[in-house]
């Protein structure tokens, strides 16, 4: 078989885990299959080094915030090209340049064009176990491109389609999928499988496991993907194509999201056209807008557009928003930053009617106010007090039966980015 | 006027530093000027990244520790980047491969073959501060290349010759050349000006404010380097052609090394090609051999061979050294390491004679035993004990009056590598 190996920042976070990283690379190799390995920065790295940047400018240039960020990566291959070599296996480094990852330019969140993947091709036909640097990319004018926090994944599973790998492991330091996060609920059981559409709500919604581009290119190459911890022996979760098994389920998974804020713009004339300038502003300059909420007044004359943000992006989305809805004519802008949105994921919602209202009711017989909703055809998200996260998360844990086996089959963690 | 400016390690040190750095380029360019600026890494970055690397495998593979060692400098040039913007002026970092600074695949010390420049060039025209990661470059095979310790030295003054600047400017943490180790001699002077030629010999006999091939190509394509301290606005030492008023000059400078070893090959057999075997076997094996001396015995029929190298190839010396000396029947290898070689430099010593005998009759004055002599045009190098090292500099320091302006100019420093 021919493996892809994506190993996260905690696995190799120093010299000991990179050895560990280059053991099991071995034992895949030796065992008879073909290895590509795809590496993060050390934990720490990245974040140390954009705290550098920080300090000299508060918002740095994100061309040369790439060029800063990209070198974690580039450290953490070679260390890890020179652990397998000491192991007795031919192995090599690769930046993303020199496999050909072509990037759009869109520097901090650059999108994959294509893979040549020449050199890495080259190097498992000659035996090397190559190692690449993740997170990382060229654009069209030769300038490094990074593609996101968590974007080593999507390497991986981009890097596993464009050579057409049987497999990607991505390593990190749970053992899989869970229903939810385990520190917020105990009986949080871990998934076997999981669809690529739960796993990309679940990622999306705030599940740290996986990027949320990364399942995307998984489901787009059906690339099958396996969640597995670095540390240990375990099964892990697999990521693969929607079976009739799993439409049984009716909630899979329950995330939840801590890191975004709520701007409302109060009063607005209630005119066509006045969501379009506020959210095309926001769209220009770059901001991710998750949830949006309109509610007009009872006279009909003015309206309230709610809509929620990264919390990094905030200060930038404030500026815009301000800028568009002095123009528009609005009362003012208020913002709330204690909000966390809580969802409920299952492919089986699109067979099984009431999931929502067994949702609403639950969070309401709790005393848990419900903010903002949004929901698609696997999904409902409902935002609330952030004081409320955990008691939302563990009473919908119950209320949908997520701790018994065959009850569910997703999984949720807290977003960190 | 073109300048380009190359900052140390200890310029960029930390943030506050890296913004004097481009207080200082932005100074420059607001004075009229064109300005590139070359940079290290953060001192102790590239240190810290070969630990890593040696933790892991203790003779690294050179191609994977040029990828780790390229690391540090993309750093310090985006953040110095950043600084600039943050005080209002373009600036744009680039790699070694961004300016096409194409190397050999010598890696770990590879040479310079050609500089395209091209986007360097770009910038410059559109009034950016280009801003370059030094020590390094990209080989034909597209890998990245470092150029050695110091070798960001040598990238500034490449620059400077493929872009035609009208000055490189070397930004170190002293204040310019000087007669010799002010540490060891309090009365040593700053010079003004020193010939390329002077330099060279001062720089490859261990003065380190200069990397010696960065002297070579500043001599070569005649570029103007003006050593000065970053952290005040000290004149500086101007490394340059030589005139009329240097020829006047004895002895400009005094340089000593501590980083050799002696190996002596006691009772070869005296017959020709003997010395040939012993430093072609040396030669094959990559070991820079620097001071030779041959005695031959009272009856000629045997031959001792002393020569020095540096103490990091010692061991890989002698064991090559006694494979071929084995065959070739000599009586024993001895090895000393507490040795040292003080230097006397100056450009004037082609037009006075008796400087070699003077500095003789100092050492001796003082009961200082000379081991090995060696000479050139413009240097007499002596090797002593160790324990006498500076002693050596300060009574020749005085002898040559080098303490008096006008009697000396040049200038040494103990070689750290």
């Amino acid at each position: 078989m021919l493996i892809v190996q994506k190993y996260g920042g905690t696995s190799v976070a120093n010299v000991e885990r990179i050895q560990n990283v280059a053991r099991r690379a071995v034992e895949t190799k030796r065992q008879g299959n073909d290895v590509v390995v795809v590496v993060s920065a050390m934990s720490g790295e990245t974040d140390k080094l954009i705290g550098l940047a920080k300090t000299i400018s508060e918002m740095p240039d994100e061309r040369e915030l790439d060029m800063i960020m990209s070198s974690g990566e580039r450290v953490s291959s070679a260390l890890t090209a020179l652990a397998v070599k000491e192991l007795g296996e031919k192995s090599i480094s690769f930046t993303g340049r020199q496999i050909g990852l072509i990037t759009d330019a869109a520097h901090t969140s650059a999108r994959i064009e294509r893979i040549t993947a020449e050199r890495l091709k080259k190097a498992i036909a000659e035996g090397f176990i190559p190692i690449v640097a993740g997170f990382q990319g060229i654009s069209p004018g030769e300038d490094v491109t990074t593609l996101g926090r968590g974007g080593s994944d999507t390497s991986a599973v981009a890097i596993a389609a464009a050579i057409g790998a049987d497999r990607c492991e991505i390593y990190t330091d749970v053992d899989g999928v869970y229903t939810t996060d385990p520190n917020i609920v105990p009986e949080a059981r871990k998934l076997d499988k999981i669809s690529y559409d739960e796993m990309l709500e679940m990622a999306s919604l705030g599940a740290k496991v996986l990027q949320t581009r990364s399942v995307e290119f998984a489901k787009n190459y059906n690339v099958p993907v396996l969640v597995l911890s670095s540390f240990n022996y375990n099964p892990g979760t697999l990521v693969t194509k929607e079976d009739a098994e799993m439409e049984k389920v009716v909630v899979a998974g329950i995330a939840y999201d801590k890191n975004q804020s709520r701007i409302t713009v109060v009063n607005l004339p209630d005119k066509p056209g006045i969501a379009a300038e506020i959210f095309k502003g926001l769209a220009d300059a770059n901001i991710n807008v998750d949830m949006i909420v309109q509610n007009v007044s009872s006279d009909g004359s003015t309206a309230d557009i709610s809509f929620t943000v990264p919390k990094t992006d905030v200060l930038k989305a404030l500026k815009n928003t301000e800028d568009t809805a002095g123009k528009l004519g609005a009362m003012r802008i208020d913002r709330r930053d204690d909000i966390a949105k809580v969802s409920i994921i299952g492919v089986g919602m699109r067979s099984h009617s009431g999931v929502a209202s067994k949702m609403f009711t639950t969070l309401a017989s709790h005393g848990i106010n419900i903010m903002m909703i949004s929901t698609s055809e696997i999904k409902v998200s409902c935002v609330v007090d952030a004081k409320y996260t955990e008691l939302a998360v563990r009473v919908l844990h119950e209320a949908f039966e997520l701790d018994k086996p065959y009850a569910g089959a997703t999984a949720g963690f807290e977003a960190t980015d």
